[in-house]
């Protein structure tokens, strides 16, 4: 049997490490893990409390395409809360994590060939399923004094078909405010480019709140999740926002793709969005580890990257150090048992000078990863 | 925004008769329910006790992309028990349903326009998924002479590039033994056109035990699911068996467009693989069902259908009671208070006068729907 072209798809670079670190654990040694983009925490408490319960009352059936009404509402009051935006529950679609998020938005927006303009660095993902969809992802290289995240004059007359922007974004963890934010969606609007804002770490931020595409216009399609700030990836449940006219389009695709999101995650996920304080908490961890790595990252020697506004990723400028980012994380996990991500996985072109560091995990893992950095950096 | 051409997908015509049910019950009516594609009953109970501890144990995090190598060694081994089939684990992937599998199977074997020969009648969301990813559905009109199932004349000449089989089917409950699924292969073989067998109502078979296209070939896309016979639709969880140098391709292509099946559903699954007596319980109540099915429809003068083999469905050929299955169903529910499917969900062209039946829900449903049916014909 063939294979298609369009599943012809790149592997994550990170999975070498991921493989390595596994066989030198399994040989009995220690490694950090600083390359794992997900919360070493798991669902909150009264989430799986109240999916046991669930679980003992009746059987978890399909629910309809766009998800169990009373999670659809409760994400809408959600947007009053924290943005103060007035959200019509109607519009909001629940689908297998962001993942499943994406795939409909792609479906819904764009037809075989379209341009879809994603920045560089970016979460891998997004050009993979696009690629996978017979779509053209068409990489914009940022600048680091845009903070990394696109700019208009990055796509001015590149015909694209739509734009897809992160904030707090993987892996930099810069945010757009709201000007920014703004001209995006309106440079998008003049050449007739859909937008598309992908939010999954709204909630993970340090020094000002994120803002919402939906603050700025109803034109978008917004795509959440509950993996990060709620703290339950392996669930896949998350939600996308679509303009009014697009619900039944994507309702019929959701139909038919899907069928719906994991009933047990969708009673899980509501729950969870009550457990504010247990999140919190988890909050003050990232916040703790979040200062742990900008002052010891520099104190090791990665002095080159900028504080992130949220997520928990820093995006570190490692070519003074090296220009094959694969075969330096290969180096790092050897020599400081540590495992972290090849910038390549990010951005294919200038990600071989840099590095991302994760710092979902516990505080101690960090103040001892740091401390085996900084070691690393002094013997090499 | 604009909606791209890909997202023109039909809506599902059961989805008038399932709102008109809702309303009725809603306005204080009592429907029986035999649209439903679904068993009434939930995941087994040690499936939900193994669920349980494992939330009180860790977090749920993301599994591998393959999922969870347990599972897929379980899954593996019941090839063997239920089909002398030695089958190696590293060729099971475990998928978001069959939904998933799909998307996965669709992608790593077929480029946009590529034409895919179905069965018609068939399960409906085969040629949306292949209309939203700009692939080609190639409706195949089966004969009630082969039992509804697709036979190598009927593709002949037509170019696909790949045929999709269900067996047992739905709507039809028909299946194809050993030598009609070995001509189907290899016919698709001689003709380089990818054969994917989909097997998801396998474990529920009255008469004989369904053959798994694995007996036959390495070289196809088996595909199946936690959702039937395991009771488990809204959990989300199912596999697909592929051959071997299929495996990295289509590990790359889940990794980015799912990340992962929800570990908590294959949590759930793996137990629910020990739950024997349960599930053999459920097929005690779906045999039952089936025999008052088989004598109530034709005492009812429902009388033209063939017997299924598996599945909790009949197909009936009411065309000497109408023309327009969409209207006669919304009658049918109207006046006899029975949700049934339009037999236009799974045959545009000829489903005008024909019905769907399931019988996956109570014996008492059953029966009181059966009676319903009867006194329905006499007063028209």
């Amino acid at each position: 049997m063939r294979h298609s072209t369009r599943s012809e798809v790149d592997p994550f670079i990170v999975m070498d490490v991921m493989q390595a670190a596994a066989a030198a654990e399994a040989a009995g040694q220690h490694i950090i893990h600083m390359e794992v983009g997900q919360p070493g925490t798991g669902a909150p408490r009264d989430a799986v409390e109240a999916l046991t319960a669930a679980m003992g009352q009746g059987a978890l059936g399909y629910t309809v395409a766009l998800g169990l009404p009373a999670l659809r509402e409760r994400i809408a009051r959600m947007y009053g809360e924290w943005y103060n935006v007035d959200l019509d529950p109607g519009r909001v679609v629940i689908t297998p994590g962001s993942s499943g998020g994406f795939i409909l938005a792609f479906t819904a927006l764009f037809d075989t060939g379209d341009r879809v303009g994603i920045g560089a660095p970016g979460y891998p993902s997004y050009r993979q399923i696009l690629k996978a969809l017979a779509l053209q992802p068409v990489d914009l290289p940022t600048a680091p004094e845009n903070r990394f995240q696109p700019v208009p004059a990055d796509f001015a007359g590149m015909d694209l078909a739509g734009l897809m922007v992160a904030s707090p974004a993987n892996p930099t963890g810069t945010m757009l405010d709201r000007e920014a934010m703004g001209a995006l969606i309106g440079a998008c609007a003049e050449n007739g480019a859909s937008f598309i804002s992908d939010e999954i770490y709204h909630g993970i931020e340090y020094e000002k709140k994120a803002v919402t595409a939906l603050e700025l216009t109803d034109e978008s399609y917004v795509i959440n999740s509950f993996s990060k700030y709620f703290s339950m990836t392996g669930w896949r449940v998350g939600w996308m926002v679509v303009p009014e006219d697009h619900v039944r389009t994507v309702e019929r695709i959701a139909q038919n793709m899907f069928i719906c999101a994991p009933h047990a995650s969708q009673i899980a996920a509501l729950a969870a969005m009550d457990c504010e304080d247990e999140l919190q908490a988890n909050m003050d961890v990232y916040r703790a580890n979040r200062q742990l790595m900008i002052d010891g990252l520099a104190d090791a020697g990665f002095a080159s990257f900028a504080p992130p506004d949220g997520a928990f990723y820093v995006y570190a400028d490692v070519s003074d150090l090296t220009d094959d980012s694969r075969a330096f994380a290969a180096e790092i996990l050897q020599k400081a048992r540590v495992a972290v991500t090849p910038g390549l996985d990010f951005d294919p072109v200038r990600g071989g000078g840099t590095i991302r560091f994760s710092y979902a995990r516990s505080t101690a893992d960090i103040v001892e990863g740091l401390r085996r950095l900084k070691a690393f950096l002094q013997d090499r």
